[in-house]
């Protein structure tokens, strides 16, 4: 029987230094304030309130998953350190929510004080379950900093609620929602309470999803509309075209997507579903090297926010949301749990610290719903050709009317401390590398496993493990598929490690104080891209270790199109201690490959033009901190000779 | 003063052979009876009608501008070819105008029949001008043709209720279209009837466009609309953000755009209004010089179809409305008109050979609206990610819901023959080179001049001088831009002949049977673009005499981003006879450039990979008749080294 690893959680883990403490301070600090402002100041948390006037407030469909993410945000970032003014904010938004419970548990600002009518009258669009899912892992995480109960307890009585009208029971209706998140929710809602119904619940939602006839179809019929003029015009935006188990496909809207598929490795983990899992390994397969980009990012298309087709990857025009790229992590994280492969967290982290850093600005209040691989500061898919620049493309705005993708960041990255490690009873894994200290159980004994490092600017890892007896266990330490060439040395003493599912396997019983010393080989890479993939066609992107470098008008000119990187060019791999705190940089030398004099016009004849190729000066900086200077020019894939 | 060069018209020009010949004729045998075809089955003709009940027919507000089209079109055809069959369905639609038409003269399917309440009450949007002005080409072109004056006594009675209702008079309308048309319908018009209040009306028309206050924002709030909900956001978009005088940049809907411009050097020309030409001539150098396809068209973004900013032109995503390169070829001959360039009938012969024409297909009977540089059987910005395919943007249909490109090509191609030659009292412009006979009045003499050319696959122009005696003229042959070096001679004599303003001028006393050859160097050219527009960054376009050349994977295999053209590859020009009636095309050999094999995943380091480049026989056509054959990848710019 597989034994499964599981990430250690928050209250195990604390990030003490580095690049992810930075973010986590900033993050805490800076994002989650300015998202509760907006939160504010846009009514989103006004609207639960029964003591205002209707006609004072806004409601709108999905705002309560805004409010629900903030909650889970702080609920993370509360971990270990109470902080009574953020908990006032929390708990009073928190008693108008129970204020305005239903007395049979329903749970939604929108549909129970602007439409109560339309109550589960159209799962499709309406994001009621995906709500209530928000609202769940909102309640999970404020219940496990706190130990307050009470939204944790309106949300059971809201799961119950909701498992008594969604079913395939007698009167209940055989619906699910046009957004995943309630299914991953459940699971979740299941395990911190102990309440194996939440998993059939969720269970249910995923099988029932795409079977014939279509709910939506029905409850389209129902409404009196005819559901052929659904906008997206397809199913297949909310994964609902087939029933899960036949996707072999990542089809439709990236965030749905990715939400779904995280569902479905959690059930498949769980309830040991074969069938299940190698759905979710097809569907992995296929997004992880057929759709996904260099960055981590997934989704090229604005129309439907989602995935096009295998390797149509364009980058000035890609929508890559931010939402999608933490979808893809979750994902990914799963897939580790469920396989243990190495493989999966190597996707993780290319999200990590490259697309969904992004994001958020260095300074934490500003943000990228959107990730385009090339930028123009006056082109964008989203430009008004009128001159009013919508800049949302180039420039993090400080809010997103849909936002989502403020909410999602400051979830992910308060809760960046729970993906650095896993275990199981004989084995801890070491997933992610930042200067940490977990404490966990393994080998039966209580152990603390200590991290010293400057990754992702450095590939030495230190790790010393502390306990009060000497303990057997296998320390797993991951081995990036990007390193080609790594050391590993236990108390000074090389050791010829093996790699087994992309870990460098340590089976030993461990001494107090045995130190443990990874140096992972971290040259400058020019990576290229799949053939079919035409938009990175003589083209090469520069990354070292996880982070994927960009280049700027600001470091490098405009007309960044005409910079070029022969193979030849030498590269350095470095610090910029001035640059937004101390980021690594990489500077060389480039080819600007442009005429000498333009002749007038728009076209000539190549004989009629003299073109020089002049030595430039090149400065990269990492993808995840471009457009935090002044708006120019950005690209990722360079031309190479 | 200057003496500005006249086209000639169409019943002094014959087209006897070669490529303008075929594809006239395709037109008219084919494309006017499958547009006919096509009016009749959508309603577009049935909706006139008075005798049919209102709910059996559809209307809408600019289908009367796609019949007008195809009559005008019909009108073209019938010059010197009278057909009583097609005179028939012009006369029966004529007759339900007629009947249609009210007591005050105005002529509308939609507004008087469908919305008569909403008549005059939304310029910006309701295209009735629009139509107006279509109905007025149409039945000048008829007239001319026929003789028959029903449709044009109806579209007089029609323009001067139009000229009645707006003006700067008391109780007039100070409006204008949102979508410029009448404006160049009332110079012809004018001409047509020899009537020149319809020219001041056209000077009212453009003079009022886009001043203070408003005239949509007043129209819009009699509405009792916001006018800050229009939906496109600016006046740009129908080129009424400022008055036409100070406007310096193309901006906008670019049919609209061309449309107006072209009205504005009519009236420059004819009113003789430098301040209006000057503005023109700014026009033309900011559309001509930044904002031009190499194919000769523009408009790149869908949003709006039209304009972005200087040096935007995204190949894969193109909008490039077929319409759109006709108007630029519209503005191109009244800027050929206005100042005698033959500058400006470069561009036109650019849009002719290149954009115009892909927007038929061989066959004559499907249709492009949109044209882009790189096309890729599975992707474009009209891809729904459902599985089904908006094929439009890499395949032709036979109609498109918005039938302008389709009516808009049958009448350009039609009357191609009205841009060969111009003239003046004592010159004979010789502008567009095909096998045609021209007959015209200059130096005071009945002349014909015959043209015998396989122009544009060679480079060999022969005219011939046809009089009953002696004649004093000049004959001035257009040397293209494109031509670097050229012969000319004179009954075999060679002439040093100066080039005036893109023409060889040759004054003299001609004799009847005085031979002229004109022999344009021709060589393929490798031809770049401004080192501003990115998206040819690093690329090259073949280019030979006016002819792009566009690669297809039915020809040069998959992945054509993979193709590189090295300056070293040697091309040779030659015809294909099997290529669709016998194509020029381009053959010689390109570079595929790809790894040996690919390792997995979907990104590696190049140190992984081992490239090849590998020669493969390379074939070019021309991209006016790309997607004629089995869809696939097509590209206009290829790699350079």
């Amino acid at each position: 029987m597989t034994i499964h690893p599981q990430a250690l959680p928050l209250d195990q883990v604390q990030v003490l230094a580095g690049f992810w403490h930075d973010r986590m301070t900033v993050n805490r600090e800076q994002t989650l304030p300015a998202v509760y402002d907006k939160l504010k100041s846009t009514g989103r948390l006004d609207c639960w309130r029964r003591d205002v006037a209707d006609e004072d407030l806004h409601r709108h469909i999905f705002w309560d998953s805004d409010t629900a993410k903030w909650i889970e945000a702080a609920g993370y970032a509360l971990v270990g350190r109470r902080d009574a003014a953020l908990e006032r904010q929390i708990d009073e938004v928190v008693g108008w929510m129970v204020d305005a419970q239903g007395d049979d548990g329903y749970l939604n600002s929108y549909f129970l004080m602007a439409r109560p009518e339309a109550r589960w009258t159209n799962l499709r669009d309406n994001h009621e379950l995906y709500c209530a899912g928000h609202l769940m892992e909102a309640a999970i995480a404020y219940h496990q900093a706190t130990g307050k109960r009470t939204l944790l307890d309106a949300l059971t009585r809201y799961a119950d609620h909701i498992g008594a009208t969604f079913g395939t029971g007698p009167g209940q209706k055989r619906g699910y929602c046009g957004h995943p998140e309630i299914e991953l929710a459940l699971v979740r809602l299941a395990e911190a309470t102990g309440t194996s119904r939440y998993l059939d619940l969720a269970s249910y939602f995923v099988d029932e999803r795409g079977r014939s006839p279509n709910y939506y179809d029905l409850e389209a019929e129902a409404r009196g509309e005819n559901p052929r003029d659904f906008w997206a015009r397809t199913y297949r935006y909310c994964q609902s075209h087939q029933p899960v188990r036949e996707q072999t496909v990542a089809t439709g809207h990236s965030v749905r997507a990715a939400y779904l598929y995280s569902a479905m490795v959690d059930l498949a983990r769980r309830t040991r579903d074969d069938g299940l899992a190698d759905a979710c390994r097809a569907l992995w397969q296929d997004l992880t090297t057929r759709q996904m980009y260099v960055i981590g990012g997934m989704g090229p298309s604005d129309t439907h926010e989602g995935f096009t087709f295998a390797y149509d990857l364009p980058n000035e025009t890609a929508y890559g949301e931010t939402c999608s790229a933490i979808a893809l992590a979750y994902f990914a994280q799963r897939m580790f749990e469920l396989d243990g492969q190495g493989a999966t967290i190597d996707v993780l982290e290319r999200a990590f610290y490259n697309n969904i850093i992004a994001g958020v600005s260095a300074e934490g209040r500003h943000f990228f719903q959107c990730n385009p691989l090339t930028a123009y500061p006056y082109y964008s898919p989203y430009v008004r050709w009128n001159g009013i620049i919508a800049d949302r493309h180039y420039r993090r705005v400080d809010w997103i009317d849909c936002a989502c993708c403020p909410t999602n960041l400051v979830r992910l990255v308060a809760s960046v401390n729970g993906y650095l490690y896993a275990a199981t009873a004989d084995t801890v894994y070491v997933n992610l590398f930042a200067s940490s200290r977990a404490r966990l159980r393994v080998g039966g004994a209580a152990v603390t496993l200590e991290q010293l490092t400057n990754y992702p600017w450095e590939g030495a890892v230190h790790l010393e493990v502390r306990a009060s007896d000497p303990v057997a266990f296998t320390l797993a330490v991951r081995v990036p598929g990007w390193c080609r060439a790594f050391k590993l040395t236990v108390n000074g003493a090389a050791v010829d490690a093996v790699l087994v599912d992309g870990y460098a396997r340590l089976t030993r019983r461990w001494t107090p104080g045995d130190v443990i010393d990874l140096d992972l080989d971290m040259p400058i890479e020019r990576m290229r891209a799949h053939p079919e993939i035409r938009q990175a066609a003589g083209q090469i992107a520069l990354q070292r270790g996880p982070v994927v470098y960009a280049v700027e008008e600001i470091d490098n000119g405009p007309r960044l199109a005409n910079l070029v990187l022969p193979a030849s060019a030498r590269l350095t791999a470095g610090r910029d201690p001035a640059l937004l705190g101390g980021l690594g940089v990489l500077t060389g030398e480039a080819l600007r490959i442009e005429p000498t004099a333009w002749p007038g016009g728009i076209y000539q004849p190549e004989t009629q033009l003299k073109t020089a190729a002049r030595t430039q000066p090149l400065k990269a900086i990492p993808y995840a901190f471009w457009a935090n200077r002044e708006p120019g020019e950005m690209r990722v894939w360079l031309r190479d000779a």
